[in-house]
């Protein structure tokens, strides 16, 4: 089985064995990505990259797996193929950022 | 080649062709990461969760995609392995969430 | 004393006594300030706003105090003036969203 | 009239104009206020601190200005009295982030 299918489907054997499907509408699933995108990104508060990643690989680790695990909950619930998602939008992002305009530049696609 | 792979490749491929690496620090990423996560979550700004899938499915798409392109290069940059992280991280939510404990409940471990 | 000046006095009395000022640079503020909304978000998941607001009114109330002292603490950093970045953003604010257009609306301006 | 009764009045007023408050329960309120705080820090995504200011300082006033729009709108829907709020937070963050332990020291509580 390919991988994406491989961890939704570990995910919702967790999800419903617990009976939390009734929860688990795509408003709230995109509430707790971001969510669990914070707490990825509370290890780096006050502290540099370095020091962060050097403390607290480990917790990212998990935060990660958690961000996946909504990214993927949500995907299942709205019916997205995240597969194909992923490869078009990057169609799309080099359109809007051509590599002429955009390389080594930090700018959002807007103010090229 | 596996699909969390070929994700990353596309991904790094569109980025070096842009010579962002130098940009591309796990904080910022995290960082990039949690604000994608927040673009997705204001399509259900103001809205019931149906209203918003109804209205904007086709930008969740993009916007999830983001998501999932900044995980996988924050996956890259600290060396985390996506799929092991998922599996480790649903053992231990197994032993948080016991089922006998968790059936049915919207609260989190520490009040179960 | 005016009351945002007796919070923002009260507040970098608690930060110097601490020796944080060192830490607190406007983009790690930001970063805060982000991670504390995030934290009030939270009380809601997975729960109606009523349930929520039921069993959280006492956290709420810290967390939102913990957003007002990051939004205050920013505003030292950066020299912003609370008190007409409001009352600016609000008169921006009634150009962008016009009452005859706006009424009883729940889109953004651009798509008014 | 008191500052932050002045500012929630003219938000307020801005809100009724548009009949805006029928989707403001606190759930969504919480949220909106974690996506403006999202958009502050937005303006630092990619950048040093410095470089940040240096560009969007106008920018970041809006945003600043969005994010205590909506803690204010927040503290009005539940009723919580911001000052106060602050007042007793930061009382409790006394106790939690004694000088002795917390000096010149960038981690959470409870990892003193």
């Amino acid at each position: 089985m390919n991988e994406i299918k491989q961890l939704t489907k570990l995910i919702l054997k967790f999800r419903n064995d617990r009976d939390w499907q009734q929860f688990h509408n795509p408003k709230d699933l995109a509430l707790s990505l971001s969510l669990e995108a914070s707490e990825l990104l509370e290890l780096f508060q006050w502290k540099t990259s370095e020091e962060a990643v050097e403390k607290d690989l480990g917790k990212m680790k998990d935060e990660l797996a958690d961000v996946i695990t909504y990214a993927l909950l949500f995907a299942n619930e709205t019916g997205i193929d995240v597969l194909s998602a992923v490869k078009q939008k990057m169609m799309k992002n080099d359109e809007k950022y051509p590599v002429e305009k955009a390389f080594g530049v930090n700018e959002k696609y807007n103010e090229l």
